[in-house]
């Protein structure tokens, strides 16, 4: 029987299209609002807080705009207004209707920022009725809980909206991303052996850096909730600053990086180190030369760095999928888990 | 045989006076140099940007002024100006001689921000140097490995800084601090079951909110670093947002919070919620209310809850240090770490 998730997984390169389709033609409605702003602030949990890492280092990396990601809490719990003058705040969910991001986009206008929603939930849903501009997803009905097009249409979305703020990339990279989708969802690589390196182990370490560290915490995310590994994302640089510690011979790490740009040297180094330590490193993207020095290799998609994170998470579903039903888990339906969250 | 790291555990109230004492007759160059900004921007790693990460809630939540936590890699990695103007940046490290750290706060002086550092490495430290305002703790050389000593002052930095930002507080209430961890050292609640609830699980949850979050997220690192525990350091919303999946009859809960504040209500029924379920919830503070609602309670300090952390982590290093030598592992030097730890 093929599971919910997995048909999903398979709808990513339409849900893309479409989502591409209807969002790309708004790059000048973002351009104008973020006219009066100079900095960004990401409201999003869950898998909805790992797209938004995207969001950040694309907007820093290629727009040169700081950018924060918000801590809900205070204004959900403390009730504190902060300066947000000249911030475009960007709230993120998947249903448009986790009522703590809504309430803090709302808290966001309040305290002066400019708001956008990014949101499958369409026009109507309380997230994009309480912004100024609402870019809607279009990955259609999710049915299996762990986000798959949910997250990648969400990805899509700040892409575009990195084009309004005037990122220094090619904007045509966006249009090859349905098809190198395709490609790695028909060729994932080494995914048997992944699934048996992993279905024994307690946990695992998940890590990439800079734009691809979203990638790695949406990985992590995913094998905690559908497998109930111990899966820990971190960044290279916090992994080397202590948690390396727990990578060893019950603990493989899993690296993820895009097939180019400035973090592949040290994702590479990285992985030569786990596996002269005795460790096994799985590896993700990052070309032939991560590959090269990996236990077992899935392919990363390709394209532009600042694109790859849109493909790189793909093989990454599979492998969650896999390992889900390997283990005996119903990936469609893990445990403790509703598809709209609601936290206070 | 007492190891470094209990005798340095052990040293925190007289650090913490000495600390207080260099650096509370400071805040008022701190208020002069923020008069120019109006956030702030953390830079750090490790058990450091644990420390930012309270620095961040307690500007937030008591001086209203917008945080971020850095990204090093775009300014090391990618190379790309931000707009900082406005900016307090401040930098953390132990040591002060992490060069990614000194480099990023250059970095952050360049793009126009006014720089703070914090250090236990003294004046003369590449850190110290390259800011406008150094505050130095006085925690005096570390040996042991994992940070704590070094850790706590930290805060107390942290918490002058915030007195500097004008924060709206009982600036008195820093100076119970000393006092209130040297209690906690004496009477730590019932550390034996959890070391014994801890030793034969592959992980843990921990987990706490607001200003108690950075409690968290240092317990969740002192745990994998000195233990080799699959520690997953997670708010209470993104807990609830997915991983809650993971805590079962083999993945306790932690669950850390002030003995007062509008974060405690929510902590209680967390622990309810995971006790219900089946699993164990062990709790750091939050006075006889939480402790009632736990599976073993740690004491946490007799503090409002702006300064709760400082003295909240104590009893999670005397946690850390027992449950590392009931697992054979020397605590004092872990594999794979170094005191001064270098990232490219």
């Amino acid at each position: 029987m093929t599971t919910k998730m997995r048909s999903e997984i398979a709808e990513q390169p339409a849900a893309l299209r479409a989502t591409l389709d209807a969002l790309l033609p708004r790059v000048g409605e973002v351009e104008r609002l973020a006219r009066q702003t100079r900095q960004l602030l990401f409201i999003a949990r869950g898998t909805s807080d790992n797209a938004a890492v995207y969001g950040r280092y694309l907007a820093e990396a290629h727009t040169g705009r700081l950018s924060t990601l918000a801590a809900p809490s205070i204004a959900t719990t403390y009730r504190r207004r902060l300066d947000l003058d000249g911030v475009l705040a960007v709230a993120l969910s998947q249903s448009g209707r986790t009522e703590e991001i809504v309430e803090t986009l709302a808290w966001a206008k309040d305290c002066g920022a400019v708001t956008v929603a990014v949101t499958n939930g369409g026009e109507d849903s309380p997230l994009a009725q309480a912004a100024d501009l609402a870019l809607c997803t279009l990955a259609g009905e999710e049915k299996a809980v762990p986000a798959t097009k949910t997250y990648t249409t969400q990805l899509a979305a700040l892409a575009v909206l990195g084009l309004g703020l005037g990122a220094d990339v090619d904007p045509g990279d966006l249009r090859r991303v349905p098809d190198a989708v395709e490609k790695l969802i028909a060729e994932p690589g080494d995914l048997e052996a992944i699934v048996e390196g992993l279905a024994d182990k307690p946990g695992a370490v998940i890590s990439g850096r800079g734009l691809a560290f979203s990638t790695a915490l949406e990985l992590a995310l995913k094998l905690k909730e559908a497998c109930y590994l111990h899966a820990m994302g971190l960044s290279y640089a916090d992994l080397l600053h202590g948690p390396i510690a727990v990578v060893d011979a019950d603990t493989p790490a899993v690296l993820v990086a895009a097939g180019q740009g400035p973090t592949l040297a040290g994702t590479v180094a990285l992985a030569r180190r786990v596996t002269e330590a005795g460790a096994q490193a799985f590896t993700v993207g990052g070309g032939t030369e991560l590959a090269a020095a990996s236990s077992a290799a899935l392919n990363g998609p390709d394209l532009p760095e600042w694109v790859a994170p849109l493909g790189l998470i793909v093989p990454g579903q599979l492998l969650t999928e896999a390992l889900a039903r390997r283990l005996g888990i119903d990936p469609d339906a893990p445990r403790g888990l509703n598809k709209v969250t609601q936290t206070d």
